[in-house]
């Protein structure tokens, strides 16, 4: 279905297993119930269900939740593009909280922008999905360092 | 000690009190175990003390973590300058990240930058400390809104 | 040829003639020689066209040139959905440099994300053209505040 | 005056005239009429004094020119700590317009969070000054990468 959301050739061709390794390793994925859903060649859709737990003041999914699924969205749609032996490193991001956070279920979907050899620039776009539709909470801009020759495990 | 730390006069004399009742009702920085544990006058100190389950798919304090916490840090620290009646909204933030979060504690110190009517701007060092010292892991720049004459509470 | 771009409804019906006024108020683009192309509700496009004088130290489009382009092109995007007695205000922005700017011809086009009563999110690019084609050269996302029942004019 | 404003040991011992000789390059500096006017191992001072030519539509200096002079004033806090025969490239940066630029003259102050290898993080502070005093007008948050063995001239 997602075939053609982007142009990029894969460097390695086993990307989407490597991207799945990669998240399931993320303990902090795990421990807000957030899912790698789709991966393709420079593009991600993190999902994540609603969690009282994983709420603000004001009852609304706390901002840098919001946050932290759109980083993994974005930082996960640069891996797809790196080679086999190569790490990611978020050099940095920037986000507006466009709504407040109030769904079922909240989507990242992440994009690269720009791949380059040392640097790659990416966005993702958050939505609270309801019943009765979906909202758009949030958009991010983010940057990526390919850690060349390192592994993306544990030292 | 900090007392000298910024030349802010709060609107509210009660703000301390309001700021920490409002952390307090944050489910997400329970969840994730972090502690408001100083506020002033446009200043906040945010510690959190790592956990396995905070991790990514290295082992470190995961990036989405540092940046909640650095969020929450700034957030607050505009909001013990908002009179009594209103309510902050994160508007945007940017962060980058400068070292792992490799640390026993982790600690986000929130300060006020330009505190206007409408909108306030803010900064946040997040910083990892073990038993040889302290690492500079993040540095945030974020923009918060006052809504003015809303209670900062579930609707 | 743009009337679809955005599905977005202008509350002063005379939104461009409004925003080409202010935009040849701009005495700092008329010194580094841009011009409004075109401008729709929620977006608009800003051409420049290459001049040595506005090089950096190895000859490209100077980084801050890139910056003011898009800042504009952004900003009057947020401005063409305003009401008509109303000014922008530039709150932040953020940009992303993803190739040298080596054109002949520069063009930034912005567009809205959100449209808010108080806050408007924007995001601009900008390509630069050659005989040869077209290269994206950066990316910007940035935050504009509405100031209510303020002429967009000296004081 | 300066000396010990940072901590940083500059790898070339003579990268205050090479920072000098690369500003003097950079023809939009001279045509907005902007100079280095101080330059140490990981800070700068840029100063422009207010032209007419410099305005948006209300008369203040234009956005986009005080990121200009602080986007150079971040380079070049970066550039300050690279190896000779290295060039600085912006990779991006963020800015927070925190005041109307109104003064005689602005000043951009700009100095490095962090210096790696590969990329190095900068802040800077705008003021505007007059007679009767300095007001902060905006900061930023950078990110810079040190092309490695590439002279900093047109190729």
């Amino acid at each position: 279905m997602h075939a053609q959301r982007t142009q990029f050739q894969p460097k390695d061709p086993a990307f989407a297993a490597r991207v799945r390794e990669s998240f399931g390793r993320q303990k902090a994925m795990h421990h807000i119930g957030a899912r790698l859903r789709a991966v393709g060649p420079g593009w991600t859709e993190v999902e994540l269900p609603h969690r009282e737990e994983l709420t603000q003041q004001k009852g609304f999914l706390h901002g840098g939740i919001i946050g932290m699924i759109a980083d993994n969205a974005c930082g996960y749609a640069a891996c797809s593009l790196m080679p086999a032996n190569a790490s990611p490193l978020t050099v940095e991001y920037k986000i507006n909280i466009l709504a407040p956070g109030r769904g079922d279920l909240y989507v990242a979907e992440g994009l690269v922008l720009k791949s380059g050899r040392t640097l790659t620039v990416t966005r993702a776009e958050v939505y609270a999905e309801t019943a009765s539709g979906r909202v758009h909470v949030a958009s991010m801009q983010q940057t990526v360092l390919t850690l060349a020759d390192t592994p993306d495990t544990p030292e």
